[in-house]
């Protein structure tokens, strides 16, 4: 994964252009990817699809000494994102400054900005940069091209026993920055390869973040009212920060509840959050209109950590044991998706006898209880196959046991045909 | 407000009485009121309207020395309310002392205590007084009258927009206690005064405790149950201790939401109280049969300090700055019942773009997010139109936003056309 | 009560065979009671009564020394329960080793060992008996009896003014322990002895753990259906822990609820657990297909003490004062079962005018307001007929109050007219 985001890591990407195609062939090269293209213009729910911006230089030169002090060459944060072509013009610094960006309090970090939908140009730099640039004239320049062309989003299909869905959600609009979103994608990219045969389908969206869900969302309206049963945005995934998991806007969504059992069970600092409206991509699946089941894992929050937008968020921030975890995570929250069922107890009057069936240690009287035969008698008393929260995942809360113990239990009493499962 | 306590403190109230009728024309003199006089023996729901008791003097005198020992023109805490006519009588310190209550815990307070519906007689003193008689013979007498009259409330109405009503009520009948109930009285008018064209209708009810809004609520029983959407008892409003907000029996009305938001979002020192069928007119209001959503707003609770029913409470006991706090208070829950409305997203697939409608900063990427940008968001992804607790009372709860930004953010977005009111 | 634990304590009982009938007949010299015996090989649920198992005597004889190393005749724990015949055989000590049971953690004590449904045989011992064992031949000799017979069980029965039951249930199948179970018994007789003209009609059954309960249900399908109403399983009642109540499965079962204020009204050190599925007898009563309001108390829980299932668990380990703090609390827990009605507020339109009826204190303003004057309030104030939640135990919840004041408080009330009971 950290191989993936390395190598992706230097491409400019932005909501449109050939940044995101590169991006998108790259990730192709591992899982097959659908790409679709969508002209600028294009009416998607409020918004339209933007112009698409492609940039190939960009600089600011001392005009005394005919060095670049600024240059799109050595990162891709330099520009404004979205910039408008700048012909070589020649400044005073007093007439640029209104044109430059730093972060004081960060004096050796660059910002990362963008005016997707004002046009204007811009250039960002370090503050200490800046504060040693000598009064006099500089030429800026900015190779960039906007106009008419397309957004492009990308989507990998596992098909599943059942077309009930599963979505993760990637940004793939920010240009050099690793945390936000390169380890998301290499997660999502490792998940996508894991997946054999799954009971649901798996869908991975792959799209600039806003405008992206929002065209995705425009063009699957009916996919999203019917058949996505979870989702979550993945973001963030490689930062050395402990997890956390933002709830959908339902807030006790099965993926919700299963993320939450999944962390608690790890026995491992995290947190969860309930749904608010900012963040990420959960932000458009959770509007009122759609209100799907998406939750947000990420490590480090939303703009929770200094590096956040800067360019300290690079490859060396992110870490190949951060992003493992969390591809283990999300993996162990599918599993509970995959086998999380209600059934019906089909000797509901008294115990059934488990010893006769050999599912109970037959010498009685020890106080010490294995934890699988627990297992059994909780799945046995609470599938009354009536209660709605008769599920395997609700008798992993109720009982304290992790989510496995009940599901091999469920496993091993719907073979000795005490359980039968209930749709 | 701290000189219409100290104006109205010397006057001797009760449940009925010139005191009453003089305390509501010195409020009339600040605010109009409807007078109402409600003839003795008149039944009110399960009560009848009691004889009239008014009082000119009473003392007790020691014989020995002719000296007035206890004099009612010096506190007319120093009678029983509603004590018999007694004609001048001799008794031995002895024979008188049944008659007299003290509170030996707090020797140097003159206790107040009445019997409005036992006729007897008898008087209050200090416990140090008492316990420096001599032995002896004393002379009691008490030039009171109690005889078939009326009981006497007032009413004054803020016309609003709506005719759903605010009650605000306060008990007039307590005699020379500043706190109770003075501060409220002066709290209530400051309210009504300040109100102008406000959406509800604002009712101010000042009528004596329990028999007057057990009255009140027998001639206005169609009002209750038909009009009153929001009330407030108010008592207590001037002492030194922090505010108390106490439910009323619904717990969770919309009065009670927006007193508990208003003093959390303070974040100053405060108590918010369940519930219970002792204390002020709430008694009455929430009482099964009416279950009026009326809380109370007090600062130190329902006999909650020492000086309680006794001579300290008097006008040193309030101050302006608490009884200011108290206004301030009551108004902002005002003025969250005035704006709390329930609103559709009428584009409520996806996020509208606000950048668009000059709703939100044009350069991306910052990791600041304004407040009523936030608000703007909350607002929008709650307002669906369909839940039931989706009004900016609740967008403010769930979002911990203060509710002022949310109403802002309400009229925002409805002015660019993106909600729309639920009636 | 403690003098019935040292009769009973010596007898081997198991969960068949003469241990048990000769414990019944003992209890029977207190109540009266309806002996059922059920053939060996009856159906009764998932089950089958197994063969009745009787014993007589049992050792292991030192081959060098003929002396008994370990004697059944010395504890009735020594042999695993339901140990088939054995007649005499010299086995050498590392022949014998797998038919041996010690705690070595606790070396001075016997464990509790049985095979009721896979025929084996064994014996239990101290580890320190064990660790003293020369090498050797011993002499193992067991006179036990496996063959059809009968599963014994007993009920006694306290007719009440309704035939709603409330159900005792205490398991006697447990040998030389006492605390598990020969307190509970002991407490059970004694609730039965207190009980006197009910209004439930009260059903004590005293039967084998686990097959015992199944039993009865099996025979009481009816009954468990349709007239168990409240039900409590008495188990570990004699040890000094402080009490515990594990709730049934419904978890807000009048019982549960009864139970958790009895003891949170009690100000002392306890414990209010969820449901579990395992335990004791509760687990049957609360098996999904019966899922009756059953709980448990006990003193320290189910395995929850070093001496459970050991020697340890002698009548020294079982204290008179904790039995009768059991029994006090389980009286009290009945007496709120008894007295829970819910009542209809007769004048809920304000207060009723309590002190025309005697009912309140005749003079006002003091600030101590008496307990049961509060809890009248409280009771007119909640019972308005109509709210799920507004019974004596209930308003009990919410105002605080123990239940003895507010049911004291609803008898007066309806004694004055003010009070109808809702059926």
């Amino acid at each position: 994964m950290h191989e993936l985001v390395r190598r992706l890591y230097p491409l400019c990407r932005s909501i449109t252009g050939d940044g995101v195609r590169r991006t998108l062939e790259i990730v192709g090269e591992s899982i097959p990817l659908d790409v679709s293209e969508v002209p600028t213009g294009t009416e998607v729910l409020d918004w339209i699809v933007p112009k698409e911006w492609n940039i190939r230089d960009a600089y600011i030169k001392d005009v005394a000494t005919g060095r670049r002090v600024v240059d799109f060459n050595e990162s891709n944060l330099h520009v404004v994102g979205y910039s408008v072509p700048v012909p070589p013009t020649v400044l005073s610094l007093a007439e640029l400054r209104g044109r430059l960006h730093t972060l004081p309090d960060q004096p050796d970090l660059i910002p990362y900005r963008t005016s997707y939908y004002k046009e204007t140009w811009g250039f960002c730099l370090r503050h200490e940069t800046l504060a040693g640039l000598p009064e006099g004239d500089y030429e800026v320049m900015i190779d960039s091209t906007l106009a008419d062309g397309h957004l492009t989003y990308a989507e990998h299909v596992v098909p599943g026993r059942t077309d009930r869905e599963v979505l993760v959600s990637c940004h793939v609009c920010h240009p050099s920055l690793a945390n936000d979103n390169l380890a998301g994608i290499a997660v999502a990219v490792s998940l996508a390869l894991r997946l054999k045969d799954p009971y649901h389908t798996y869908r991975f969206v792959f799209a600039p973040g806003t405008i992206g869900s929002i065209t995705w969302l425009a063009r699957n309206r009916e996919r999203a009212a019917g058949k996505i049963a979870h989702g979550l945005v993945l973001a963030c995934a490689g930062d050395r920060g402990s997890l956390t998991y933002k709830r959908s806007r339902r807030g006790e969504a099965e993926i919700d509840r299963a993320a939450a059992h999944v962390l608690r069970a790890s026995g491992r600092e995290h947190t969860v959050l309930p749904f608010s409206p900012y963040g990420y991509d959960e932000r458009q699946y959770c509007s009122p209109g759609f209100n799907l089941p998406v939750g947000c894992m990420t490590r480090s929050t939303y703009a929770g950590y200094p590096e956040y937008h800067t360019s300290g968020d690079d490859p060396d921030f992110v870490s190949a044991e951060a992003m493992s975890d969390t591809l283990e995570t999300c993996w162990e929250v599918f599993q509970v998706l995959e086998r999380n069922r209600r059934y019906a107890n089909l000797s509901p009057y008294g115990e059934p006898q488990l010893g006769r069936r050999g599912l109970y240690g037959s010498l009685g009287g020890r106080s010490d209880t294995q934890r699988l035969q627990v297992a059994m008698l909780w799945v046995l008393n609470q599938s009354d196959g009536v209660s709605p929260d008769c599920a395997l995942l609700d008798i992993a809360e109720k009982s304290g046991l992790p989510f496995d113990a009940v599901a091999e239990a469920a496993r091993a009493l719907a073979e000795a045909g005490l359980l039968k499962e209930i749709r």
